[in-house]
């Protein structure tokens, strides 16, 4: 199967993973079928999933029965969208209606919520297969509970908390899958395993029915190819919108037409200091091809501005983590009275970190967010987007910890869009070079990336 | 028990009902136990239920065991909040851990969620008794399933649809219960129950686990007085805050002190057209009472910005419903494909609705709703707080609808607080005088309403 070249790229030269859309040509010309191509992801899922561990269920029979139905669908040229019939793979902690939703706790294994959150549904109604529920970490967070490996070396964490996501796309059994992001939790484990990662701006895909509440929290893509992320994440919210309120995914339900970036601003955030020197030298050489490509790029030396703004999203993941802790007083105080036993050691201490906050403290981290964005906003207008590292570095190993989030944390505090792009290598592993837009629009940040995929 | 009195007032010499925290005096002073003003409640409600039909779900096991471990802890003069020992009710779109959600909806009827949602997780923390889980309509919109009954007439509807909250509250079977309000459902239920109803600013009360997601809903309490409500409001919001992202209740643990408005603005919506002779007649008389009182009261005549104002609100409804349809596009469209037969009319029509909407269409109809707000803050600055009636009249006669809800919708669409008080009649039925403030400063507005209360 075309699409199945997945690892990471180092030249222009080299196959690039391909669409679905390029699939999807060959479905309207009869040359293959969905259901072909879904036993082809079965038979991809059988063989690896042993080791990778990336899924908690998958709904085989569904799955059929849904390729059939579309088949019939692009046999007399209606598709749904474009994307009827790409297999999906939905994190679990967003809700199917007929698969389980165990927000990967032990306290909610195997609980059946019944109904299908809204990504889910306009899935559906666009034709799409959900193939099965992916491991994520305990409530989206950091404890693994799951014993889910990288597709690329299996004694490595596959990153979180989107673990299962990354890894099935990483390895080939989906093009696409549901992540979803608060710190680094679709961007992280798309840089480790090799996939394009989407985190649109806050509030852009409509969350309803995942069980993530946080005000940092989006709904993601983590995808072969660009184009497979948007396609999906446009898929999304052209049926059921952005979360309420807010204006949701702006842009064509096609992926944007790649767009050359005229200058890029290198953002070196607190985790730089973390960066392997795998990582660096990798980022580096990113700098020197991109320059060579055209593209004008800046950095704080010598400009005040970019300066002032890395100082203080220095302070990105701390105050996240403040955050999210106070606003996670419910439920995991709900939960504790239930059934403390069950909650990990560091779920019990955010919210022990919560029960020592009050709401003018938490009032006072919200301004505190806003100068940043505003600071952000500032910087961000002067150039086309933001180029930083996807992660810190490769997938460390061992599964007992999902790596760290500090190169992905400020495009979640921003409320901004990111994408991270598996250009990069930090020794035999994958690595993400990150772009970040500015708040709502996506399209022209995916029209900056799609631009780099093709010439990198 | 002395805060059973809950019939409309009409005079400032007549009895008011008693806030519980006359009633926490009396617990501190040992003239009075928990568990005795608990089964006086539950006596009540035995005698009225029948009739009433207030209730999908009454936990009596353990409420009385929440009211022996708060006597025990007034015994020692170490209640957990002002509200310890407290029976209250919760709308049933609100989860409970130890009770089913039903959301007035028979596709949703006895399932368990298994969690206590938000607001729920604090009154429990603050030592409040859940007695049990109220009646609503359909997924808290329109359609009443339920067949309960006005306390002050069972032939006519107690409103909606926080039904069974405000006629438990009205008929005397608890100090205070929990429901929300997107278009009218919280102050409306309470202006025909002859109760106060607080909706507070969108977004002061932390909706987590409350089935109700779209971008005008807020929890709100109906209470026996406005000290209830806001003493039942500021003890969930100083646990688990407000929505995430949002301020929350700003405003002390105990009511805010009493103030004298020195102005109000008299705003007649659309909702004014629909407003029976009663009801015009007893705002009429509210005027006349409250010039007396010395406040000095605006309205458009002579003044184009007031009536600028009441022209843009005047589209207040169908913005709103056209809003809450597009964001209503889920979870509708998933219940449609897993039970459509058990949707009502108005529910597949809203699902209709949607499906003619666009995501561009939905911006423009939030664009429009900013510029409401805009030219209301305008207004509001200018005053202490808008009054007008709480209800186009009395609760009307019949269960098939749950009334008009014109006069409630303006401070929905506009996100900020409002209260009504008890304090007109229309025939022999209750109807409320409504207040409404400026965004995020419930507690301002919660001060006018409890002196209005005291010396109307």
């Amino acid at each position: 199967m075309a699409s199945d070249r997945r690892r990471p790229k180092s030249s222009k030269n080299e196959q690039r993973a391909t669409s679905y859309l390029s699939l999807a040509e060959r479905l309207r010309a009869g040359d293959t079928t969905v259901t072909k191509e879904l036993e082809a992801r079965l038979k991809r899922l059988d063989a690896v999933e042993p080791t990778l561990k990336a899924f908690v269920h998958v709904a085989r029979d569904a799955a059929r029965a849904t390729a059939k139905a579309s088949d019939a669908r692009w046999k007399k040229n209606k598709p749904l969208s474009p994307i009827d019939g790409m297999p999906i793979a939905i994190k679990d902690i967003i809700e199917t209606f007929d698969m389980p939703t165990g927000q990967g706790s032990p306290m909610w294994k195997e609980f059946a919520t019944k109904r299908d959150a809204a990504a889910v549904q306009a899935l559906r109604e666009a034709g799409a297969i959900i193939i099965g529920k992916t491991t994520t970490t305990e409530f989206a967070s950091s404890h693994p509970f799951a014993p889910t490996t990288n597709p690329h070396d299996a004694t490595r964490t596959p990153g979180g908390s989107s673990s299962g996501s990354a890894a099935a796309v990483g390895a080939g059994i989906v093009p696409a899958a549901l992540g979803t992001q608060v710190v680094g939790s679709t961007l992280r484990p798309a840089s480790f395993c090799g996939c394009v990662g989407f985190k649109p701006t806050f509030g852009a895909i409509n969350r309803g029915g995942s069980y993530d509440y946080l005000s940092q929290s989006a709904t993601g893509v983590i995808a072969a190819t660009p184009n497979d992320a948007w396609i999906v994440a446009s898929a999304i919210a052209q049926r059921v919108g952005g979360d309420p309120g807010f204006p949701g995914l702006i842009g064509p339900e096609l992926p944007p037409e790649a767009r050359a970036p005229h200058r890029l601003v290198v953002l070196q955030t607190a985790g730089w200091g973390k960066a392997t020197d795998g990582a660096r030298k990798a980022f580096e050489g990113a700098r020197k091809r991109l320059s060579g490509l055209g593209i004008e790029l800046i950095d704080r030396s010598g400009d005040p501005d970019i300066e002032a703004l890395e100082h203080s999203i220095s302070e990105a993941l701390p105050l996240t983590l403040a955050i999210n802790a106070w606003e996670s007083a419910w439920p995991l105080g709900a939960y504790e009275v239930q059934n403390a036993k069950v909650l990990s050691g560091p779920a019990r201490q955010r919210l022990a970190d919560a029960r020592k906050m009050t709401p003018d403290g938490y009032r006072g981290m919200l301004r505190r967010r806003e100068d940043i964005r505003a600071r952000y906003a500032y910087v961000a207008a002067r150039a086309d987007a933001i180029v930083t590292l996807g992660a810190t570095g490769a997938a460390p190993v061992g599964l007992g910890s999902t790596g760290d989030t500090s190169m992905n944390v400020p495009a979640s505090l921003l409320g901004t869009p990111a994408i991270t792009l598996p250009h990069l290598q930090d020794g035999h592993m994958p690595l993400g070079l990150q772009l970040i837009g500015r708040k709502d629009e996506d399209a022209d940040l995916m029209a900056l990336a799609g631009w780099v995929w093709q010439n990198y």
